[in-house]
């Protein structure tokens, strides 16, 4: 913050709150909100029916409850005006995800304030994980594996059911591995596999068909997120060759992914394989996200993104090839780059072109 | 629109997406925004990968799908420029729930608009549910209501075990009902009954305890909410008295919500048969939030808020009482009022003292 010559920061929703305080802000309409002024003591203003749920943390922070007659934002307000940010024009960093309805009315009340999304701050500082950051990703990978492995071996009937069915099972999977929360389970089949962000529905899964799976969710704080895509029944050459192309770009942007590498470059490395091989057109997303608290955060593996990745990056490596229409293909895991700057991938899961059903 | 003088509407994440155009854009970091120029025709700005999702709706919007390495920020503020609302510093409205980032990146590249929270267009369309939205609430509360039922009946274990694995089952039997999602599944036992918004944990449940059992989920597009709570055994006296000033508040609440009285009129008739009982201090919420496509929306019951209650205002009536270290008890239904103006509840549970496991 002083870098950045930042007074305070004003934490809400989102990962920023939960990873400097244990706390997770409950995302309704009641404002939950850390003021943290650069020099002075933080406080959490927290609705008082939700007081409760604060375990106190010695020295951290205090806790100001607010009853459902106060004006939350007038508590902000004056909290940042009793803190060394008081004095002047402050300027102020948002956590990312705060509502817009919030920010508005803080703005009204603090007309002076020059703002900044706390992402600038807490970005850089969270896409670098410890030792036990780096843990609970690895066990949270391992436990979305144990579910992929169950796709790929059979043990998830596909054919005849529907894809929010065979969606239902991964999350109840994913929870009977270990996770206290399922945050997405993608099961596109036949054509709507060629929908990157499809959401699974009421379409039957039949035999002849790609079907991409990829899901993910929390263990202990940290995201997991894997994509395999299977096929029902004996495949046509042009899916194995689609497949392969997939699975050697995936292969080589994990492998490009070494400390000192730019972000852009593993995504620039993954593409030059897919669009060698004539799919370019197709590959119509950016190789990977970082990955930590939330499913998506730095570092962004896009072109654009110059930042060099070094020890504790952890990131999805995640290209596809979607043909409207028809069918696609995408294989993820995520990695991260270790102590020596190699890259470390924390699924094991089979990447081979998988049949089940046959 | 024009009421408020408002050129613009921009609408992200949330509920007014959705309940305008049918399209739910993903919480995610790449941006989703509907551009709802008063007098000109609206574009879906979508990321060019869930573009696929889109179902296009003939003549109410065109879909404007971004690449992974445009600046949707310069794609909205562009569509805005070339509308009817290009010409002047616009007023715009945009979605209460949009991400602090979007907006303060769209303040830097429209640093001549003012802005206000769209829920101020929204918030009172919204509130007013027609017959096909009050269907479909009905239909989420009797699914809901099953499960009560089901809890109530004894047919949820509780004794032995955790709060997270009774809130678990809780989640799937809302599923089995028919719910496509669930929201929230609290199940608070013991003193964590007097925490209001207690997260499930992994507190093992013990006879001779008060839970506090709140859940809703999604059918439909619309939510559910309920709470019943329940006593594992005999209670002592005091948990009956208790139990029945909440039940006659929550009963009383329910019967003053009739078409023409104020939203702080139930409030005030709820909390006064608390407060009658000499339990004032520990009822420390609101009485109850509307609810449709969200959870918590217009209009809220609560001090201050003078609207008038009308036919096909939907809430929930929730009274409760919290003894902080000891035990809470919560009773909730959702309401509508019907076309004659008299309170229709939406949940038929039974609200006698429960005792389970006995």
């Amino acid at each position: 913050m002083a870098e950045l010559e930042l007074d305070a920061a004003l934490l809400s929703v989102g990962a920023d709150l939960p990873w400097l305080t244990g706390y997770t802000a409950m995302p309704l309409e009641r404002l939950t909100m850390l003021v943290l002024p650069r020099n002075s003591p933080a406080t959490l203003v927290v609705p008082r029916l939700e007081a409760p749920r604060v375990e106190p943390v010695e020295d951290l922070f205090a806790v100001r409850p607010w009853e459902e007659t106060d004006d939350p934002i007038a508590v902000v307000a004056a909290l940042l005006e009793a803190s060394d940010a008081g004095a002047r024009a402050p300027r102020l960093a948002v956590s990312d995800r705060t509502w817009a309805a919030f920010v508005l009315r803080l703005q009204d009340a603090l007309p002076g304030a020059r703002w900044t999304p706390a992402s600038t701050v807490t970005g850089p500082l969270r896409a670098v994980k410890d030792e036990a950051e780096v843990g609970a990703l690895a066990r949270a990978g391992a436990a979305a594996d144990r579910v992929a492995a169950q796709l790929i071996g059979g043990e998830i009937r596909l054919i005849g059911r529907t894809e929010a069915d065979v969606s239902r099972e991964i999350g109840d999977r994913l929870r009977a591995e270990g996770h206290q929360a399922v945050n997405f389970a993608i099961v596109a089949s036949g054509p709507n596999s060629a929908s990157p962000h499809h959401d699974a529905g009421d379409r039957v899964i039949r035999p002849g068909e790609a079907v991409v799976c990829d899901f993910g969710g929390t263990l202990d704080g940290y995201c997991s997120d894997i994509t395999r895509t299977v096929f029902t029944g004996p495949p046509p050459g042009e899916y194995e060759e689609v497949y392969e192309v997939v699975r050697a770009a995936q292969a080589a942007g994990v492998a490009a992914a070494r400390a000192g590498t730019a972000a852009e470059a593993v995504d620039a490395t993954s593409r030059a394989r897919i669009a060698d091989a004539g799919y370019g057109e197709f590959f119509i997303h950016r190789t990977g996200h970082g990955i930590g608290r939330e499913e998506h955060e730095d570092p962004y593996l896009v072109r654009g993104n110059r930042i060099a990745l070094r020890p504790g990056h952890a990131f999805s490596v995640e290209p596809g090839i979607y043909l409207p229409g028809r069918f696609g293909v995408r294989i993820e895991d995520i990695v991260v780059v270790a102590g020596d700057g190699s890259p470390r991938p924390l699924n094991q899961a089979d990447h081979a072109l998988a049949v089940v059903e046959a």
